[in-house]
């Protein structure tokens, strides 16, 4: 391929936080240029975030079905190939599904739907064009995560027995919803569905046990609450876990967590070891075993070679958050090149369409218990 | 009172790990002298201990029985006043029954009883008698701790929703019972009772978690586990609780987190504030707030002086298990030579026979989940 | 500005890692577009970096001259206004002055120069072209170093007294230089000239020192040592200081340090408290008082409102060296808008000329003592 | 031998720190009974620390020269075996001589005396009697400071080529020398000696140094200030040192960095790897290499027999200052023992009258610099 991929975006206009994150994600590795979008639902207000981006006035459209349409009339040449979907939840659906018609591969924000129904559909719609489809579940992405999944995979610290994943955070401790916008949408069960808190950062946690352990959760006794008073939707939760090879596990997720950034961390404990990792040191793995002294197995050094793969820089030089969704945006990138490229043998290493569908399944369950 | 407490131990021979962390921590301050022991089912090893510590032959009796006899024979100027009970969980219910009859004040091993019967007779015993009865949930007893039930108590972190409490250990991962006395009669039901787990350190837990949070639990769900093969008794669980003010928590406790320690660690979050400890470095606490940057508050520092009350050193000279251990023995002295100095206004500071109902409660409680 | 910058690189082909670094940073923030390069003296090898970036064929250069050339030929609307130098040191100054020359603005890796006549001259140079001039002393540019030089300047820790700054590193430990390309120009005094370890590290953590403590070194007493047999130059240092205030420090830096990797780290004591920094956890500050607990202050959390306004992301969602480095992109990419813009209200925020004159002065100091 | 050591004390009154330090040391492993004292210059007070300690009135001494003649006089099975001294440093002088004229051995603080013309005629006088003499070099008795010895000497990390040592405090920050008794003898000239900061700590950084790398100070330059307006002696330090391999180093110590507590840290780099430990977390040591993971070493786990060998409880039950101390005291008491039952293959393991030869050799050199 001798070109970047060229991308629309839906979503992301003034105010938004995940909108300008999969637009840093998508540049930082020089593959993808974002060449249009429909910023807002309000045209004024996409054009100003289309302006800051130094994008052209005819390309910023007034809403998602106008995009796809006019970028499908365009030539080859200039066509977009793929669509990013920062949208609240309750709209990922109709658009991703457009989106798919209108024959764009498409990179979507979690949960994928608000529900299992619209996931299913989706997922068959994903198969029957055979277009790609990549939800950013970013936390998989970090090098150290891929790390440890290939450590646990070689079983490094054998048969796992107890999974810990906590994602504790304290934003939504207090009302804030009346005057933040991103708090707003999200305990709105008309926007994100029937659930807040394990649908935001609890279906992350789900996703980041499986991916990492190789485990599938079975059973689950969950205790979810809200603390806020008006509140429709969980602030809170805690989940007894069962998994497929006998192994028990927790996962706790809060947005009462007062005083917690974005602290999500996950142990697993193995016969002959243990891993753990945390979210807001995500370059260090923590290895402890009862027969030999820990580990600090750090991205860039040596033993750390599926990370290193994953590296921009040589140890000691942080990476994070926007490396970590970069890493996402550079493997649906590569997805999409080895496409038009016609290579066969390329096996694309993003979640898909069916952790999507896992994850929404979970928030029903957790929610039903 | 112009002289130190006499103290007599029932356990502690060859080879027993809290007998020996009783002697230190009843040494420390200097308030008590071991003057004799039954520490040992075999005189031989017994007479062993007795040398060791310089006691003489007389003194070091074969059994407990014949201990309380022959010094309560003694002239009131050489008779012990209390005796420590540091044998498996099984016996300490005859033991102690049998000091307090004999007039001894009592401190002792948890968790204090096999079974809530035995528990709640205890206590009846305990108010029958009038003496003094302290039981050795050493980690309250960290300076801390105290600060922090002190902040607790004082508001600083508003009303609490969540408690998190975390006590995992690895050194039961394998099958090591055949071998290590320690862990041969705690995996075995004949002298530990109905659980290992949940009674050796998840009685801990929930006695830190009462303690320092103030709140009671009012319901519980646990899964308990038994990862290791052959074992009769949990050797991993976890609890979702409920709180008498409302708030949710989880206690997790394992013994087969392949590379832990004795990690025991604390987090409360409230409405205003967090606070959070952990025992592997138990000089700090972390405070964290929503609206200013964290806290590190530290033993022997500003801010900390409900601590600096309790400790022997300045701050950044490291205090550990055998001065928390310590504390408890200082207060339960304290307690005696208040009650010699027929001082009535003293308040004891330890835990007592009702924290040991409570915890063999919880345990039973878990069980029957 | 209705437009990006345009940017051209010199240096930074295949198996360069500082190159791909400045174009990851210029990336980031979608404001800067690399449109041209002379990426390595082997043109072959100039245009597989060309190929990598999506340029094409035509702007790739055999070298700098003929791009300065060419580019000066291409109408304003093509043309490039500004150039990365990203060559090994003894390169920069004669890359430099010819850029300027033709009217480009520079953005220069450090040291500046090899030597303090050819810093002065550069900074004549500067001085009458009146262009911009930005040396990527990227650790100045993290949000949580901005954070704390307001911090001091507002007098939050009193005046200082003791400043220590350290920057240990292990890769040199053994001498890889024949083999690591990054290691074998760096102890070529031919191409690095006087000093390796000072001048590649010690120079950052001089401009580290004097810019987060806003005091100028005044005397200094240094301790040079090259421990890896047959090196020529220095790969290891320790450097007493004194400050104008009267204060004193310590710089030190290593390169055989082994096993650490990037750990630049600094500590400055102020009459009424100190400010720790490090550069591998580089979101935190540690505050230290003798009158109240310690504080982390966190980047995006409450108190590090300097820092905030630097940051793209929440507290809890790291950002780490490519962010900073984008930093000073984004300074650069704004004066250059500034001046196109005819804003003479805008004062630039990155490390100016005068400070890669300072930095020469102080290695030429250094290896003097 | 059958009986525990007899011990007097000299020094240790009301408000002293170090004096309650040295006692619970004593007490910790009920090796040592103190059974006289002469603790104050004020008999009163005096009088008011024997009763605490629960001591006969006749053996509360009013001066060392007292109690040194009526304890020759008791019969040898009462007799005291061994002095205690912890006065403040200009007085450490007259009181050992005089002990070991008298026969006894002794047990004193540091720095040994105030010059080095004191401090080799003691060395002569510990020669002569063939007394046994131990310094309270307390940080070299951590057992993970053992390990770091051992494991050095076994060539874990190859040879060592630097070495950096760090003892900042805060305490001294401001002029509190008017009101608390610790500062006001330490700044005092007629009291301290030469130097308040480098004899206080800076001392144990160089004792330290040597011990746990082997190597031995050979030449050093070194910039002393003095902060605190009215101060005669300096309250702050940094040394350059060349040592007798070639490897070089730093000592800094200040009583000034505001916030420190009690902050000595070790790093000592070698060709092979790196070991680092931390006095505020002593449990610890940080190994780190070029061409392997991290590794934290624990006491109490596999990998640290060395300090195992040192350790009174498990991994995670952590041990700090006392327990260190208190090894000390326990090698003194191993020593007499050995003395008295005429072992003569035993080996003393604590800081000798040699090491504090060197350490007032080193603190003169530093104020000669």
């Amino acid at each position: 391929m001798k070109r970047k991929i060229r991308m629309g975006m839906v979503g992301g206009g003034p105010g938004a936080f995940i909108g300008a994150v999969h637009r840093a994600a998508a540049r930082l590795d020089g593959k993808i240029d974002l060449v249009c979008g429909a910023f807002s639902s309000s045209h004024e207000k996409g054009l100003k975030t289309s302006n800051e981006l130094f994008l052209p006035e005819n390309r910023c459209y007034p809403d998602y079905e106008t995009m796809f349409e006019y970028e499908n009339d365009l030539p080859e040449s200039e066509r977009i190939d793929c669509v990013a979907i920062v949208t609240p939840n309750h709209t990922h659906f109709d658009i991703a599904m457009k989106a798919l018609e209108n024959g764009f591969h498409v990179i979507c924000d979690k949960p994928m739907t608000v529900n299992l129904t619209q996931a299913k559909a989706l997922a068959e719609k994903v198969k029957a064009t055979g277009l790609i489809f990549c939800l950013t579940h970013n936390y998989t992405a970090y090098p150290m995560i891929k790390q440890a999944k290939a450590m646990i995979e070689s079983g490094e610290i054998g048969e796992i027995r107890k999974v810990i994943t906590e994602y504790p955070q304290g934003w939504l401790a207090s009302a804030i919803e009346d005057t933040n916008k991103q708090a707003g949408w999200r305990v709105d069960p008309a926007k994100t569905g029937i659930s807040c808190c394990m649908a935001d950062i609890g279906s992350h946690a789900e996703n980041l046990t499986e991916y990492i352990s190789g485990l599938k959760i079975t059973e689950l006794c969950a205790d979810l609450g809200t603390f806020v008073l008006g509140r429709n939707l969980d602030d809170d939760g805690s989940v007894l876990l069962r998994f497929d090879n006998g192994a028990r596990g927790i996962i706790f997720a809060s947005q009462i967590a007062t005083g917690e950034e974005n602290a999500l961390k996950i142990r697993i404990y193995g016969t002959r070891g243990a891993i753990e990792w945390a979210q807001e040191s995500p370059e260090t793995l923590r290895l402890k075993y009862n027969d030999k002294p820990r580990q600090l197995l750090r991205r860039g050094w040596s033993g750390a070679e599926v990370a290193n793969e994953l590296s921009r820089l040589p140890a000691g030089h942080p990476e994070g958050f926007i490396e970590a969704f970069a890493n996402i945006y550079s493997a649906f990138a590569n997805a999409i090149i080895a496409r038009v490229d016609f290579d066969d043998k390329f096996i694309p290493d993003f979640p898909s369409v069916d952790d999507g569908v896992r994850g929404v399944a979970f928030i029903e369950a957790v929610v039903a218990s």
